[in-house]
This record gives structure tokens, C-alpha cells and sequence, in this order.
């Protein structure tokens, strides 16, 4: 008998944002799966039903086929054809800039390419041959992709890209992937899109960068997981194609729909 | 003595786009030197000075340290300390997408990516490390960098992007290194950066790929390699930061500055 219980494909589980999304869904009777480089620590291995080490040093190629793999046996095991939610969670950080140190630079956006661009390539294509149904319309099938509010926003006074280059360029790809998407899942109504940017998030690798900085700002884990889970329960809110600016103020986090830069500056024609 | 001629890097040089824009400035009294990963042909040795082969299946730090090289004993033969002008000419277009054909839509990702996002990355280093003075302001240095009508424009009905995804993807990489370069420089005073965005070009290669296409509204190398020599020698009339769109209507070519998304479709809150 098929599972009625629905299937969420966490790719990037290991790291702090997916044990978060993982719990998240776990904890509302969600079946999950967890792929990533590295494996799920013991403390949440409980909120994970199956989970797939992939090569770090392998091709984006390697990545897909091995983690197909390893969602047709989820999938098989709880006698389901589909994914319902894919949430891509995989990223990193680092900060260069090609003025001061160019070898850096192209060494970082070598990084910064695999860790950020192509495991959100990798995600999708893992949304788009396991979440769609077979001969139906579309039914709240969600792929969330974990984008930034910096590189988004870069146009913005304030927002310091010039100081994160390859992170930068690297989430420009994703973005543009989700941009790309809209348009062809729109055509082929087989799922939704969404892109969450956020800006610092709470976890104990930036405590420890930052010791001294206001975290009244940053947006915890669990707050950014309800927000993947109201997408992936409630897609008829969200906007296909949509970022989503995760903001906490006052700890207080809210999420609002940001794709229009009303205020970008505007160059004047010489 | 040193060389009062000025000094013109093409990256890229042995495609068509690039022996256009040696042409032009090497007609124009420049030097210049070609770094692409092909030879230059024949009928263009003419216009180059001197030129570089890299390996096209070596890495990015192997390219920018090859090129650098190159570059030092070009400007120590002609005995100078910098470049003028860096023009970013290479570049490479596929079609596909991730929800038809994931394997090739990967595959494909990874040579745009290296072709397209990468090589502007190493153009732009080189820029960075041979257009600036020492001890001098800014003095009309300028970095051109090829990018996408399309993948700028992807937010424009009509304009196809969902059919050439790992392109327009790569492409965005492009752009966004533009987006922070501009704010970078701007603070340091270093060199300016265009980018220009032309539609599809008259090459020789595109009228064997459409055979039956309107080319009256295919622009002409010439008339981009128009363009570039103008950035690199009337910058002032031209914006750091700025993307050009390139049109021809009608077999006439024009330029206009196009950062501001005015007719970008608002989605509206839910």
C-alpha cells in the first residue's frame, strides 16, 4: 500500500539549515530524505527516514545520478512514484574580492560555483524528474531554493557585494535558475518555484565568526524551516517564481514577496 | 623608450566576436594581445601584436596565471606598466533546460559555465591587476565584458530564456560580476567596467545554425567591435557599471544604456 504520508527531498541536509528543514517536516509527519556531502549528525538523524552521501570532490553529473538513486529507493520503499516538496538548503560563505587578491578570488568562485550554483542546478533537476505527477495538473508541488538577500538586493546602498564576490556571482545563478523555471513551469504547470533570501541566519558557526554582532537580526533556523513548510503545505499563498525576503527585527522574523526593486537607482542616459 | 601606443587586451581573440574587436582597435594604431584557448586564424594575425594560447581544460587560476604572464612580457616588450583597455569577447551558446533533459542540461552547465561565467572572471582579474595606475587616479581605464540580451532581459515576454537555461544561467554570473566590480571600483577609483548585451550576432557560424533567420536584425561584428573601441577611448560619455544593450533594426545598429527595468512586470502581493 502507498504511503499517504508526503516526501520531502532535503538537499543540503547536513548542514544547519537542513537539520532544521528536515525537523521541521519530520515533526508534521513528513517523510524525508536527506542528501548531502557530508553525513546527518547523530542528534538529527531522528528526524530522518532515509539520507545519501555524495562525493564532494565529484561532478554536478555524479551528484544527480547518484541522489536519482537514491530517491527512486525512498520512493519505492514507501511505494510512491513523487516527490512532494524538494528544498534545496546546500551553501556556503566566503568573502574575496578580484582587486586585492585575483588568485583568491578564482579559487573561491571555483567554491562558490559547486557549493552554491550547482547544487541548486542539481535540486531542480531533482524537482523536475521527481515532482511531477504523471498525467496530472499541477497539485502544490513546490521546489524551494535557498537564495540571498545580499546578492539579490546588490543594487541596494548598503548591501556590501563588492566585499563577497564569489558568493555573490555564485547566488546569481541560482537566482537566475529560478527565473528561468518560472517561466517554464508556468508553461508546463508541473510545479511551483519559490526562492527564500535570507540574510544572516543563526547558527553556531556564525556565533562563532561573529561574536560580537547584534543576532537580534539574524533569523533563527526553525523560523526559516516553518517558512519552507508553509510554502511546501500552502503553495496557493506563494507566488511561482517568487523571492521571499526573510527579515527579523527585534527578533521577530517576517517573510515578504520581493521581486519588484521599486527603489533600484536609477542611471540617468548620458 | 615606452611605446606611446596604447595597449588592448582581447580575451577571447580567435572567435569571431574577438577578431572583429582586434581588428578594430589594431586599425586604430593600438597593440594588442589575444589570449583565447584556440589560435588565432590566419586572415586576423595581421591585427594582433602578440598572443597566448591557454588550455581549454585547465582551470581558471592556470588561466589567469598563463595570461598574466603573457600579459607582463607584452607590456615589458613595449616597455609599459599597464594595459588601456581589457575586452572580454569569449564566449559559447547552447539551448536546453532541466525539465526535458536533466543529464544534458548539467552537462551543459558546466561548459557555460567555464566559457561564459569563468572567462569573465578571469578577464576581469586580469583587469584588475593590469588596467589600474600605480599612485594615479583614474585615467579612462576601462574593462568591457560581453554579456546576454536575453539572460538580462529574461524578466521580458517574449524573450525565451526557459529554452537556453545553463546559458543565461552562466550569463547572470557575468552580470553579477559586473553589479559588484562597478560598485568596487567606483570606490577605488581603478578602472571602469560596461558590459555590453548584444541579441544575436552576424557570424558566420549563426547563418549556418539559421539558415532562414531575418538578418536585418542580426548585428554585425563590426559594429560591436564600434562600440568597444568607443567605451575604451570616450569612457567618460559611458557609465561604470553600465549594461549596453545592443540593437539592429532595419541593418542599423544602435547602443543604449539599459540598467533600469522600467517594464519589469510587478507581481503583485498576496
Amino acid at each position: 500500500m502507498a504511503s499517504s504520508l508526503r516526501k520531502a527531498l532535503v538537499y543540503g541536509g547536513s548542514g544547519a539549515l537542513g537539520r532544521g528543514v528536515l525537523k521541521q517536516f519530520s515533526e508534521q509527519g513528513w517523510l524525508t530524505l536527506s542528501v548531502d556531502v557530508a553525513s546527518v549528525p547523530k542528534e538529527s538523524t531522528q528526524y530522518v527516514t532515509s539520507s545519501c552521501v555524495i562525493d564532494k570532490n565529484a561532478g554536478s553529473l555524479e551528484h544527480f545520478e547518484k541522489s536519482s538513486r537514491a530517491v527512486e529507493k525512498f520512493l519505492k520503499t514507501h511505494n510512491a512514484k513523487t516527490l512532494d516538496c524538494v528544498v534545496h538548503t546546500a551553501g556556503g560563505f566566503v568573502m574575496d574580492n578580484h582587486h586585492e587578491n585575483q588568485e583568491q578570488f578564482l579559487e573561491h568562485m571555483e567554491q562558490m560555483y559547486r557549493i552554491n550554483g550547482l547544487s541548486a542546478c542539481v535540486a531542480t533537476c531533482l524537482a523536475s524528474r521527481f515532482l511531477p505527477e504523471t498525467k496530472t495538473s499541477k497539485s502544490n508541488k513546490v521546489c524551494i531554493l535557498t537564495g540571498s538577500y545580499n546578492a539579490f538586493h546588490h543594487w541596494k546602498a548598503g548591501v556590501p557585494v563588492q566585499i563577497m564576490m564569489s558568493y555573490a556571482i555564485s547566488k546569481a545563478m541560482l537566482h537566475q535558475l529560478v527565473q528561468c523555471t518560472d517561466k517554464c513551469t508556468t508553461q508546463n504547470n508541473a510545479y511551483d518555484i519559490m526562492c527564500i533570501l535570507p540574510k544572516t541566519i543563526d547558527t553556531a558557526a556564525n556565533r562563532k565568526a561573529m561574536p560580537d554582532a547584534d543576532i537580534s537580526k539574524w533569523t533563527p533556523v526553525p523560523e526559516i524551516a516553518k517558512i519552507c513548510y508553509q510554502m511546501a503545505t500552502h503553495a496557493k499563498n506563494y507566488s511561482n517564481g517568487g523571492f521571499y525576503e526573510i527579515d527579523t527585527t527585534n527578533n521577530v522574523t517576517s517573510c515578504r514577496l520581493v521581486n519588484v526593486p521599486d527603489d533600484m537607482p536609477k542611471k540617468a542616459p548620458l
